[in-house]
């Protein structure tokens, strides 16, 4: 089904079924994945896009959250830490995700943002190279991924190169540290090759980290399979975690010993009820923890993940491929004429989970069409950006909200002022 | 009422009352704040003593969590981030907070956790003082304080010297960059004079940064009255906001234009969602913001919260000195032939929201009172800890409690090995 060649060769519609709303329908009669729909509280008017930004509620999430508010605090307060296991959360919800991002149990840790373990992997990668003084991170990486890289150097003494994914060879040298890269690029939805990367690093004898934020979830991801060193990323998107989900560090066992983390909250103690006064780290992905960490979100995502006990990554990334090659040939075949071109890489290989479509006015068309219940998002300056769930959206679904996109480029009034006034907000 | 010469000088009983079940039941009578207690939902088989550690359940939080989940969340998705403004939920929680720490609008931001925060505002005030080598701290604090405070000296190449706060005189000098105390001691409910000590850093050049988990919420806390320069805290104790709550910064609004914070998330940029390449820091408390904030927990937070616009904060003084004073006098006149000691200062001025009672085996009688329905906690080596909530607690759930407490050491069961396995959480 894939190409290296940079031709499209859809898996949807096999190159000669016609891109239609019979096709798509036809589709869903076969849909391995469409039981999942039930999983999930959507409401029925909304087609939604943007479960890359922010997945939808599963429907176990409810009954955790108010079990843990109404009995866990309301009922059995402190006691909980003990009889209902907070202690370990953390720990128990990183092995979780652990088995999305193909992470062995005991090396991926669960809590605050990814902005924060991101800190926590760039500082402990680049004490490990002591000596080497350069951070590569992607130029049109996510904004924070690079303000963290350059923080990181600041307070280290180093300095931060700023490249793109394909030029990697021709940066890496025996001064780089640690290179830093999204696996999914957020704007277009280009997707690199772990492996092939993380073995370039390793063999000019850097670091990797790993920011997961667009793959975990939509893609299988094989972290110990390619002896990824550090990885970090959001529970919000395809983790379907709720807003502001916590984040998560994977730390590889082989670098546990060595990974000497900055932010030294006492919950990653040795001992932390020994209360002593020097730091000393849990000799495990313990010392990831920091400070206490957001229970009632953390309890959410933790319902939230058991959507996957029921389904396969291999199956999620089969229909992903199928619902953005529908996408695309929509795109080539019936928008092209609007201007509108295709932003994300057409093989399958080199795409994640999303399609983003480049074209004039894309925030008053993106406006638009939310108004007219599809929600997608707008990227600066040009890209209208549509996120793929397949957990959750039919090809029925898709195949409408394609079609009503073309309603509103063909219909135009989009342009006559009413998007005058830009609120953008994530 | 209160005393400097460290005599006990009780106000509740007012020195002659005797300290009595009839008196406990009079004082409830009279309680101003008894009708806050219907503003949590408390099992009524306990006497709940660790507020200190969680507080209990605010009842308004269930019903704002289950709107967060299914109607904002569930059913109108990221466009929440708008209609229902989460954009703002973290700055407008934090002035929230501000209220009750004596900050005005626009200081207080919040988010992450106490060990997060107190990393933004060491590494912040340390790069403030350019050229002074030594953060102060105290030796008998809560060991994050303790831990960070070395991280950052670790990571900005400075030096760390440990003390008692009645010892700080002798220690400041021109070399001192930054003094990171706690308001009152998590151990024994010392209460430090946060207007003395930060009057006593600021003539010495340097910058001071309070740690307020156990008194926000407690007591009035006065930061811009005493010209604190930076505090941090969390908000699951006094503030009862649940289970790891989200914690905050203060920063004066003097300092915002100097503050430079290390951990440089996108959603502390000026203009976040232009997604550019460089950070630059927003040019208010907007710049404290890190990642992506714990929604759930967040709206959690800011339903409790709502607790304190219907009570004073001097009224909870009043009866918090009243409570901690009954359990005093109980331990001194009772408990004494057991070899309970009060580690609590005795003047008011020097107390917190708690009292700590030394004795022998105090693991094993605080598990033993928790057994008969008196939550309190151990800290090692030797005390129990019982904080005090006035929002919660009645004199007579005081009285009942310590009346339990004498029992259990009467008895003397607890010492049978019934406890032997010590199992220590929170």
């Amino acid at each position: 089904m894939s190409s290296d060649t940079g031709e499209f060769v859809g898996a949807y519609g096999s190159g000669g079924l016609a891109c239609s709303a019979e096709a798509a329908r036809a589709a869903d009669e076969h849909d391995e994945l469409a039981s999942a729909r039930q999983l999930f509280a959507l409401p029925d008017t909304m087609i939604y896009l943007d479960g890359n930004s922010l997945g939808a509620l599963p429907v176990q999430v409810g009954p955790a959250v108010t079990d843990l508010v109404d009995r866990q605090w309301g009922q059995q307060l402190i006691t909980s830490w003990n009889v209902n296991d907070w202690w370990r959360l953390p720990a128990r919800v990183g092995d979780r995700i652990g088995r999305l991002i193909g992470a062995a149990a005991g090396q991926v840790m669960c809590g605050d943002s990814t902005s924060v373990q991101l800190f926590q992997a760039l500082v402990a990668a680049c004490r490990m190279r002591p000596g080497r003084g350069t951070i590569l991170t992607d130029a049109d990486g996510f904004p924070t991924d690079q303000y963290l890289a350059d923080a990181v150097a600041e307070l280290l003494e180093l300095k931060v190169v700023r490249l793109h994914p394909g030029e990697l060879a021709a940066h890496l040298s025996d001064d780089v540290a640690v290179v830093s890269l999204s696996q999914v690029d957020y704007r277009t939805g280009e997707l690199f090759d772990a492996a092939a990367i993380t073995e370039a690093v390793h063999a000019a004898g850097a670091l990797m980290v790993w920011d997961l934020c667009h793959s975990a979830g939509a893609l299988p991801v094989e972290l110990d399979a390619i002896q990824a060193d550090f990885a970090v990323g959001c529970s919000y998107k395809y983790l379907n975690g709720g807003p502001g989900a916590p984040g998560y560090i994977y730390i590889a066992a082989r670098h546990l010993d060595a990974a000497v983390l900055p932010l030294t909250g006492w919950h990653g103690h040795r001992s932390p009820f020994q209360l002593s006064q020097r730091y000393s780290p849990a000799p495990s992905i313990e010392r990831a923890r920091i400070g206490t960490p957001p229970v009632l979100s953390m309890a959410a995502l933790d319902a939230a993940l058991t959507v996957f006990d029921q389904v396969s990554l291999a199956a999620i990334r089969r229909k992903s491929l199928a619902l953005t090659d529908l996408v695309i040939e929509f795109a080539r075949t019936r928008l092209a004429g609007f201007g509108v071109e295709v932003a994300t890489p057409l093989p399958h290989d080199r795409r994640g989970s999303q399609v983003s479509l480049r074209m004039p006015a894309a925030y008053e068309v993106c406006q638009e069409l939310i108004a007219r219940g599809v929600i997608g998002d707008f990227r600066e300056p040009d890209l209208l950006r549509l996120g793929f769930t397949p957990l959750y959206l039919s090809y029925a679904d898709v195949y409408e909200a394609m079609d009503r996109l073309a309603e509103v480029l063909a219909d135009g009034s989009y342009a006559d002022g009413r998007y005058a006034n830009r609120t953008v907000v994530t």
